[in-house]
């Protein structure tokens, strides 16, 4: 009997990943082509239609497609759109899937790569079953994924699940959104890197982060020193994880989850970010939800959630109409 | 026929109201009794059974009684309890509902009372068609209540949607939850009223606040005075808004909703909260979010929306039941 499949694509800034996802969860088949070089999106979704077909071909499996699941950066699920992404060179709003539809002639749905994430973290990953929880994707910026009754939170307009922009300090850091004091301007990998700068200015304290000019520093060397026992490593971490807490404080009074997954770079440090954050959580929530939930990376972490969680939208589309 | 209708319950911390209304939200009996003077809740139960039996007696039309709403401080909608109500005598975890059934014998639903007031404004107030949208009640504090696809947001235990108690002011003022910088210490009856004496000794602006001790103070004369040019009352109104519109774009940043609905005595302000609100909220949004959202009084401002939300609760159950 073939095996029943879903298609994952992965659109970033950079690289477009892809991948077959069956229902487990396992990958049968992964690549990725370049995300640039494309003047116009019909172009680009040429191309990974070549580039998908000749990779069927060569897989021995007997397979079958039952869709394609895409996250990409400001992707809305209800109206199958890009919109004005700020990492793709397409401009304006693109009809995503009535275009992926006309060259693929199967079954599309979009969203965006957090929400993604928490699909995929919702099938395949830790939140078994769950039905309310949140996904907090650290990368470049913070994205996020609300999961109330079983369901992505999509909001009247399918944007809902921006915590990235939620404030932290009024007239605070510049971020890339145009406003200010954005939480993603604290907490995420150039967030971090941010607070490292402002504490060499503000503190005396040695640190080997004084002979690395702020265009070289990566997020994981603050992981490395901090590990080695970097105070100004360290208070970062703290710092970071004091203001992820406070925002995530916010977040329970909305929508109480059962549990709070952190993915991406910066939820690789573990303990360095999870356990101030915690402890800042705690500080900042109503007696009602303290000492309820968790906050954990990913079961994830070291696979391709982008890739699983935007097959798991066609998946979760398929056990609905079942009733699994 | 006989005419079908919900009891509809609002547990405050003086007054219990009750009312008969049915599935078009016409009130078709109310009273009240008092919440205070029962030593436990299941003497208040015994009376309020008694008081509900005596009034049904008297009423002349043919009625079909097909259960009974409640809407308390603390009330939560899965265990069926009212848990450590601050302003309600009987303290503890009150086995609420199985309390009531075993008096009544009649199905029985609980809420908090921001969220009976959410359910009474999706099925007979302003907000139509909408799956998404927000429910403001601003009393002694600020209560919450979140609708998303449809459906009041419970979270995991039940007690999701405490918009009141999210960050305004790192060591702010302090709040009745034991946490300092709540919303609802600066933007409820009570938190404008500090403002107003905060903006007295911030200012040396002339003003008739001067002439009256804090205890004095009622909200409604801040009203009052604003629509008399003080120039204090206009801008608490001012900060307060500005402070609403700002903790409500962190919202819109959460669940995107299609409107905010403002209940409560603060809300009877109308413009004068209103405006600044509208103004600071656009100003904090996201590009996406900006000038889709609108911020409006209840539409039942000058009805019982306590008491129809509480009955809401079981049309709303009937309702997912039939299909309707």
């Amino acid at each position: 009997m073939a095996l029943e499949v879903v298609l994952g694509i992965d659109i970033g800034g950079t690289y477009t990943k892809i991948g077959l996802v069956d229902r487990e969860g396992s990958i049968h088949f992964e690549d990725e082509i370049s995300t640039r070089g494309y003047a116009t999106i019909e172009e680009f979704i040429h191309a990974l239609h070549s580039h998908v077909m000749q990779s069927l071909e060569q897989i021995e499996t007997s397979f079958l497609l039952l869709g394609i699941g895409v996250g990409a950066p400001n992707g809305n699920y209800y109206e199958g759109t890009i919109e004005n992404a700020p990492n793709l060179a397409w401009k304006g709003r693109i009809e995503f899937v009535k275009l992926m539809e006309n060259q693929f002639h199967l079954p599309i749905l979009v969203t965006n790569d957090a929400n993604a994430a928490a699909l995929g973290e919702m099938l395949f990953g830790g939140a078994g079953d769950m039905k309310n929880f949140v996904m907090i994707t650290l990368g470049t910026g913070l994205g996020s994924g609300l999961v109330v009754n079983g369901d992505i939170i999509y909001g009247h307009d399918g944007f809902a699940g921006e915590l990235g922009h939620v404030l932290v300090y009024d007239h605070g850091r510049q971020c890339g959104c145009g406003k200010r004091g954005c939480l993603e301007a604290y907490v995420s990998a150039t967030g971090i890197k941010r607070t490292v700068y402002e504490m060499m200015a503000e503190e005396n304290i040695e640190s080997d982060f004084r002979k690395i000019p702020f265009s070289k520093l990566k997020p994981k060397m603050i992981t490395a020193l901090a590990e080695d026992g970097d105070p100004i490593a360290i208070k970062a971490f703290e710092r970071t994880g004091y203001l992820l807490g406070r925002a995530l404080a916010d977040t329970v009074a909305h929508i109480s989850p059962a549990r709070i997954f952190l993915f991406g770079g910066l939820a690789k440090a573990g303990k360095w970010i999870i356990d101030p954050a915690k402890k800042s959580m705690e500080e900042h929530l109503l007696p009602i939800y303290q000492n309820k939930i968790d906050i954990v990376p990913s079961a994830l972490l070291k696979k391709n959630i982008a890739v699983l969680g935007a097959a798991a939208l066609i998946w979760k589309r398929l056990d609905k109409k079942t009733g699994n």
